[in-house]
């Protein structure tokens, strides 16, 4: 199973006992690294013990940090926050992503860890990769570029735009590979057929960046590229990849990367959610130089139970649904999911709940619909004074019975015409 | 004087006779390895002993391949017309420049040797890097990114564009230094001056791909960034680079790299000029992956007698004079130095010329102007009779005596108005 033909490396095989025995002897010192190297960390994990952060649930009680503390904190303590736990004189390369915030390059190879995806989507030494990520000031063409030199896959660095260069570029080196968004692959192979240029070579592609819809991958298929995804952020580099059946067509799930711990949190809060609840994609990286704990990605996603039938053992998720971040304005006011976990924190009874939004004439209403095994309207005023104290505006409490609400991950439901709010 | 702190390494304090004892053992392998790595220069090479290649004047014997060989080559046999020595999968990226012609990187730190270049700019280790060129498509962003990588110091990789993320990005990350064409930073401090955004922190810059101006220079001294140059071309990267004295600012001329064989040669021939004349960059690569011989690079230059103050060394030339494609249209028909060179070679008594292209109402005229010392019109008639058949078009001829025509390294000289021709 451990074939390298198969599979990256042998940690992608290990047995479950394995992996969490390994997992339990990275984490304290991954986390005594964070907090020794890294004066951030020192401040965000003050009072851990790293000794005690052995098993998942120890990491579940740390605080998250998400994009806004880090831009704050870059604000604060440029160029990293105190972040990074490697000195930024001795990076390789500093990024400026929109926000804007700020992501550091350690030299290592294949620093963000992509080439276990391409080898995942069938990827070889020799066969030559068009990148069409950008490279500047953003990293991602960085973090796929660096992926495929790992397995010794040369790359054109195309970039995005000057499509009629890039399709003289692929009729010229022939590149097996492509990887770019899911859309960008059918502008270049659309302006081939314009030119009448051939771009026959590219037979497989590994994209990121947005959503893959299954009508697209059919039609790529249908014209010879098996195209598989994979997720993965600026500030963590790769979290999960999809994986090839033996047709090379993808198979269900993306299996999570062998450096990182993922957890899929209440959107907004710090505490995870029930195996298979969809919620925020929460990760702890096991590498050194930009040691992220419990970073909130702002990203939805769900355990997808059981294993990938290509043999990797590690846990998988459901890929990208959506973004995480459902702070809205109501009658003006800011209101954001750690307001409503606050109010709904406080009363056990609430199994799971979300505040919808709407619009009566010109005047927003919000009204916190809960799950609640019986519930009177004593119960219901308490929880309707927690909204409004936590929010500073006035709410209506509903109650449905436990298991009604959808499993979508959504805290805030905005059901106001578009434009509004 | 090879003090680490002054100069790069121990090559480019080398005595004369070291270094022209050096190269007699480095030019017969580097055109054994050219010739049997290469498929490309297997053929152009066809006949050459490597074994009497000791000398430059051996060298010169050579033929010059020009970046219209390439091309024709590249189209004939894809990717890179059987020119390099190492194979295309093992290459680590491959470019596509406007041409196009295609550039190979091979797997090797500071391939395109740029290290040298910064050092003597003042650039040193854990200093931060504003990188103003792109790395989409051509190498010119790689070719800096290289050597400031191999100097130790962190690059932002910023391309050209989002001039407003730039200056947001220089305030954050503090770069001590600058690379980009010779006009581009001043785009970026001027941005900065319009949004308050603080640049101060970049001290230095090493510039290059185009003309920079004294005026400009000494504005950029005034702003406090003291700006070096050096000469460096997609498919050889460095060639040579300005130096500094103990001010900061720059030494006369640009000293050569340590890798390559710089000649200057009469444009579009394959003949090297008298020392001192303005004529095209001949290179020749001592570099295993992309072994050009004798490249012509299009581009002007003339050797700079003697030494650079700074105790480097090596050949000095003047920095980059324009460009010396001169080929153009008269009365419709192309005529391309190499046609002037092959009227003139067949006749000893010219020491020089160059045609003169004017337009007399509506039509061109051409007039072959010889340095000659003495001619009569029997000489004038047998040249003009030359011109005619190597150009198809008749032509004046007329005589100056010997050292009237400028050094400026033109063989064709087209006065007629712009936008005419």
């Amino acid at each position: 199973m451990s074939d390298r033909d198969e599979h990256y490396d042998s940690l992608e095989t290990r047995d479950d006992a394995t992996r969490e025995r390994e997992l339990a002897q990275a984490l304290p010192r991954q986390i005594e690294h964070a907090k020794s190297a890294s004066a951030g960390f020192a401040e965000i994990l003050d009072g851990v013990d790293p000794e005690q952060v052995t098993t998942r649930a120890a990491l579940a009680r740390l605080p998250v940090i998400r994009k806004d503390d880090v831009m704050a904190r870059q604000e604060q303590a440029p160029p990293l926050g105190g972040l990074n736990a490697t000195e930024v004189g001795q990076m390789a390369r500093l990024f400026a992503s929109p926000g804007p915030v700020y992501e550091p390059q350690a030299e290592r190879d294949d620093f963000w860890r992509t080439g276990r995806a391409f080898f995942a989507a069938g990827f070889r030494r020799g066969q030559v990769l068009h990148n069409c990520f950008s490279y500047h000031l953003t990293p991602g063409g960085w973090i796929m570029d660096g992926g495929a030199r790992a397995l010794g896959c040369p790359v054109v660095p195309a970039g995005v735009g000057q499509t009629e260069q890039q399709v003289q570029a692929i009729q010229q080196f022939r590149p097996a590979g492509f990887t770019g968004t899911p859309d960008y692959l059918k502008v270049l192979l659309d302006k081939a057929d314009e030119l009448g240029t051939d771009a026959s070579s590219i037979e497989r592609a590994l994209v990121t960046g947005g959503p893959l819809f299954p009508s697209l991958r059919q039609e790529y298929a249908d014209r010879g590229v098996r195209v598989l995804q994979c997720y993965a952020t600026a500030d963590l580099g790769l979290v999960a990849y999809e994986t090839a059946d033996a047709d090379g067509a993808a198979n269900p799930g993306m299996v999570v990367d062998e450096r990182v711990v993922v957890e899929i949190v209440r959107p907004g809060t710090d505490d995870p959610v029930a195996d298979g609840e969809v919620g925020e994609i929460v990760v702890t990286l096991l590498a050194p130089d930009y040691p992220l704990v419990r970073f909130g990605t702002g990203d939805m996603s769900a355990v997808l139970p059981g294993q990938s039938p290509c043999g990797r053992t590690n846990m998988r998720i459901k890929g990208w649904m959506g973004r995480a971040d459902q702070t809205t304005k109501v009658k003006g006011m800011f209101v954001h999911p750690r307001q409503v976990a606050a109010a709904t924190d406080r009363h056990p009874e609430i199994a799971k709940a979300r505040l919808v939004v709407e619009r009566e004439g010109q005047q927003d209403t919000m009204t916190l619909v809960c799950e609640v095994a019986g519930g009177d309207e004593a119960l219901a005023n308490r929880i309707a004074e927690s909204l409004r104290e936590a929010c500073k505006l006035k709410g209506a409490v509903a109650f449905v019975a436990p298991g009604e609400l959808p499993n979508d991950g959504k805290v805030i439901d905005d059901q106001r015409p578009q434009g509004d709010g």
